[in-house]
């Protein structure tokens, strides 16, 4: 990884989608160092789609709703598709009242509808002969 | 949530599935509260599969593996498949030199055969109206 772990959230990499969440507490560093890592991070794995689960977040201020709306313009110029899933309604609520409508920024109800959108969806069974199984 | 973020590490849910990273320099207390809370949340989120990216630890040691292993064994009580994904070629070597050869843990190259392990997998096409755009 060339990308030091500065925010100390991780981001898994599935194909072409980037998969994070934000934790509460969000303070407005962390917030630009997570946001510089992603966009590294989707230059360097060459990402198509980002999926940002904020359903930990229980408060929102205008710092990290900017940092949200800059993140999602950056990354569409940089060819990938940001999607923020599980907002909580008092965060909702909280943007209406601040005058933030997060515009621009694609948003989904819960992580699973996120990936959906973003191409991955759920099989009916799982396939076999992908796995390195230790038991074996 | 009823369980608090005492790790930092977000744990998404993606339908039945929970996925969740390590970062490195995981010390034994956050090892073992990661272990707590990732049981807590199988067990309250109903999960059938759990996803656990490791590409971003780069030393393990026999405490770490072993937290692994019987996260492995607790989750599959709870009925839950356990998936260890990306891990770097230095961890495994380490693990064969200290003997623990992560008996009864499934492994994945990356997450995203992971995940597909776990029954979601990459669609053609991302589908229309799962999303709620701000545009609109």
């Amino acid at each position: 990884m060339t990308v030091p772990a500065s925010t100390g959230v991780p981001i898994l990499r599935l194909g072409d989608v980037l998969v994070t969440g934000l934790l509460n507490e969000l303070d407005d560093k962390t917030a630009v160092a997570f946001a510089d890592e992603l966009t590294e991070r989707i230059s360097s794995d060459g990402a198509r789609g980002v999926l940002i689960d904020i359903s930990r977040l229980e408060i929102i201020d205008s710092y990290v709703a900017r940092m949200l709306m800059e993140l999602t313009t950056m990354s569409r110029l940089l060819g990938a598709r940001v999607i923020v899933a599980g907002m909580q309604p008092p965060v909702a609520i909280t943007l209406v009242e601040l005058g933030l409508q997060l515009t621009g920024v694609e948003t989904a109800l819960n992580a699973e509808q996120g990936l959906t959108a973003l191409g991955w969806h759920r099989s009916p069974q799982a396939p076999e002969g992908v796995l390195r199984d230790a038991h074996r």
